[in-house]
């Protein structure tokens, strides 16, 4: 039983508050002899990091990534390999400006955990959010950066797992112009290229006014092979819903077709099946890859929605922690639109479920 | 790790195959003193065991319960009370009628998991679905009866634990009628006496045609204290999404405004809070009770997508075990819209998951 | 986090009482494929079971075993094959005698578990032992077969797991008369022929008056390929440490030379290494065949010293319930030497750890 | 399932190689509120630290640790409090002193676990032993700090945990003249003056002529309160016995009596019960404070056998990676007897496994 820690044979940990003087991971279980670098690390957290556009938080952190522990390099080697021990990622916190928190220390934010925090744990800290900061995510873009390498090493494969933001407040992508290409042209993670142009015109909208947005994410892992997943409660679907609920903010998850397959036929929701280059081949995947907790093969497509961040500059009625009734506007730098930055967290989310699933299987099924 | 197990401190595994002779659940970490009885556990199963009207499976299955284990009577016990040790819930199964299930065992039913099965596993148990029928759900609704009292024994007060269905293929419930007293005067749980008219006539006519339709469960859970729930991966709210897509044939999970919430503003979303009657009050609950993985003591609110029942008489095309392309039409008792059933069963799934948190956050915060 | 289970990736739940209805075990995580059929589990069932000869309880329980889930069968399969899902494994109990507990149930027996399960739970289930009474393991050794078939499929070769007594009282064997063979050949496990004819005539005397004797367990298991276990925590040494102290009445458990390593120098305790057939040979094995958590490949050997049965005739003194002082004696029917059948609980509890260390094995490093 | 995890609710993870740049662990599910700080922690790694006399090894490592995160102060917490988020500590290290490990990379050192590393994982970090080093137990002592403060915090007092050591070599202490007083006295942590001198006598015999002894530990719990643990399979037995054989060197654990016990008879083991001051008072300890599990309240009593140190002077025979016949001598800086610094380590895991169990009975029993 563990608060901070996820997976079931591939698992990590994670530390820190916002304001603290640094984060870290701890992932465990990791097969031995995998090439790992920071430099390969490091790529992936660029992309997460605070203040590379207008559009998301100023606060400045290089996050930059030190490997502590569990990798090894000898001249027998061929550089820095996994050793099968616990590998300890540490980025330290830098931009922690010392700023005034009195107002977030007597005053609880809606749409934040500081009033839930309280209610738990008697005080908490409240410097930047604390524990509950999307700070956290830093360190779970790291760890998935593990995770892919471990999920192709086990698999003998490299599946692509991709994600972008499908929708921005109630902004839709046109599927018609989906094209992952597009997806680090613009500062949204959008695969619409004219979509993008609509959702900075309307955030850029919302952050002057001191408003914020919603978004769903959608991420997409292909070349996963059929098998990995189990039935009843360790499903693949479970674990990802999991996993995609404990990013900031999430509030929904669906597989597939998700809600929409509520409203659709048995006939319109099973996916037919022929054999395509003497393969099983699948007509449809309203299934997103997973049957009965299974892969399945397919693609498997998560979205997650993200709700619209809470910290923002209109005065909002809140309660004092002695219980007086008074308002609170958020300042500081934040996120207009949190879901942006969600996108490498939620893609990490699946590379880790995938690994832990790919040696889930491999112990059971060899 | 466990493949068939859920829980974190109050755990549940099942076992047991739609054709097997029996399905059962050990229900491990119930506090001591309960007071517990296979008829109160016999009722919650009723609402859930098949055969009940024309619109469920006409499977006959009495789903009586017996508890092997785990209370303990005496005549200073007032009665049956629980003993901290493993309580064993047993269900024979009675109704496995012997048909041929040779089209099953060869062919790959679309929407099934037949074809995952074999793909993970080799080889399977087809019989009825074997472990990935829905009759495995009975005995959750079992083990939630357990829960929803270890859960009441805790926080040292009774929250209500609801669900119903707000949507039959695509028909909504009109929220403006919704009535929780409606829920078990009709076929469907619905809380809208007039919804309920309507989806009579529609599944009617899709049992009749041999198709399914899908539906939206909504669970709501009442009088829950503030403070339940944990940071980052044991989030109330994640536990709460994996509890639920494990349920067979579910496809998405949200909380509270849920995908909606991606088309709000931050203003619109963030619940404010006033004081009332010297609590704290918020204003709407967009949250669905949880802040940060944590309750806020406002009613937690969860919805789940169920796909329609792959299980219908239009042929669709499949392939067979060694590569053939063939067509299967599935004959046989189905329940031609799955999550009717499955509202027992994510009640049963909400009160675990809250009892499991009760549980957790008297070990950590007293 | 589990009150109830073992293991870690394969792993069995455990329910029941003395004298409820029925004991049972779930074991997850079996890999699927493997044959397993009842008859095989009676057969080490009827090692274990009461009833057997004079020096062991008279209660009579047949102990008849029958798998209600995890295996199935059809003209493709060759008999009975796991598949994947959880195990469920039931005996019901015959011959719990309805005598009077009310000395039990109001007197706490010395080196029982009564005072400690009051002091708990406030209350328990006194009838013989409940859930402390050895009858519980007699659903282990059951788990313990499918733990044999399942290790020596996933590391392709079939170990030898064997246990016996080597000291009963202060009676230890002649090490250089011990012989595997005579083990079977003698209703105390023991190894040497001339210590089981000595220990008969003790453990009579101690029976007859109405005393008890201790015992300590050998168990080696041989033919386990280098590399199973795990570093610092996932140790194979700490796993069984765990697993044998969790059996009934053990106080101590050693690995190889154990606490006689204390008396040794390191020259003496370093097990050397030489090639031998152009594998590692050790020249000794001080070690118990683990270094650093980790199969060496040699025989893996563990010692488990059980306690003297707390059951006897002689008064005690005693406290009751609410706190009086008085005596009691211990009537019924109960081994004069628990460890006698304690020798397949070990066994069985060797052959847990191994399955579930091969799994994880298979996991990590493929 | 965690390779690198100790502990049920209480949990802690540890992280760091022998010669890697530091070693740290994140302790999760310690309860809010607690005060902690560096400057406590500090002390008792002081007393494990290496260098500190000529009989432990001559390695300079201030052993400074870190707090990174779970910890928050602010005008209303008097001083540093846990926060009920996990706690970083980091250890940097500090004199890995640069030195050719050809020798360690190509042989396997006899009694080490370079062989069943490189069987395991297929290469090792063999700098100093990597992970497999007793460095790693630095970390624990760390983590043992919080667990005793968590324990105390969650019971409601604070018993006293202490360890010495009661055997070097084959020269017990004599248990008339055990003084706890006097283990802060020498540089043994030997509870008997007269013992320790002998002891610095042969140790330096031993030490001088590059040969090693092993030890035996035991560590006392007193003011337990009844009714920690579990029964069968969360045993505090179980645990502690896991917990201890997870030491470096540990070969064998025993409680109370432990392997006595095996020669005593019933009427001598069983531990007889008055009332003293209106409270159960047991008059002798042969259970070692543990009863089917659970705690008695009165003292636990763990011993835990040291093997002697591996690395010695003597040339011992060994073969290379690929299978030549060798021989090898471990220079470098070592502890004669490793037992000694594994005293307060042992102490730490004592405090661990209570603390945890602490708040396994809160969740279960309230």
């Amino acid at each position: 039983m563990s608060y901070s820690t996820f997976g079931r044979i591939f698992r990590f940990t994670t530390w820190g508050e916002s304001h603290g003087p640094a984060l870290g991971v701890v992932v465990d279980g990791c097969p031995p002899g995998i090439g790992l670098t920071a430099a390969e690390i490091q790529i992936a957290l660029d992309k997460r990091k605070p203040g590379t556009s207008k559009f998301v938080t100023q606060r400045k952190e290089p996050d930059t990534v030190k490997i502590l522990s569990g990798v090894f390099e000898d001249d027998r080697t061929e550089g820095l390999r996994t050793t099968g021990a616990p590998i300890s990622l540490v980025i330290e916190n830098v931009d922690q400006r010392s700023k005034d928190y009195s107002d977030i220390r007597d005053k609880y934010r809606p749409g934040h955990a500081d009033f839930t925090y309280d209610a738990k744990y008697g005080f908490r800290d409240y410097r930047g959010g604390g524990r509950s900061s999307a700070r956290e995510t830093a360190v779970r873009v790291a760890a998935g950066v593990v995770a892919e390498k471990a999920l192709a090493h086990v698999i003998g494969a490299t599946p692509t797992i991709r994600a972008c933001l499908v929708q921005m407040g109630r902004h839709e992508i046109d599927r018609q112009k989906f094209n992952w290409d597009e997806v680090n042209e613009n500062p949204f993670f959008c695969p619409d290229a004219d979509a993008a142009k609509l959702w900075a015109e309307k955030l850029d909208e919302a952050r002057k006014s001191g408003s914020s947005m919603g978004a769903v994410i959608e991420i997409v892992a292909s070349g996963v092979p059929a098998g990995l997943g189990a039935p009843v409660y360790a499903k693949l679907d479970s674990d990802l819903a999991s996993a995609m609920m404990s990013i900031n903010a999430a509030k929904g998850v669906e597989i597939g077709a998700g809600f929409e397959a509520a409203a659709l036929s048995g006939e319109q929701n099973a996916d037919e099946i022929r054999v395509r280059d003497g393969a099983p081949h699948f007509l449809s995947n309203k299934a997103g890859g997973i049957l009965g907790g299974i892969s399945s093969g397919q693609d498997i497509v998560v979205r997650v929605a993200i709700k619209p961040t809470s910290s923002i500059l209109t005065p909002r009625k809140t309660i004092t922690r002695d219980g007086t009734e008074t308002d609170i506007q958020t300042k500081g730098r934040h996120d207009p639109c949190v879901g942006i930055r969600g996108v490498p967290v939620a893609e990490a989310m699946m590379a880790l479920v995938l690994a832990d699933h790919a040696l889930m299987h491999r112990a059971q099924c060899g």
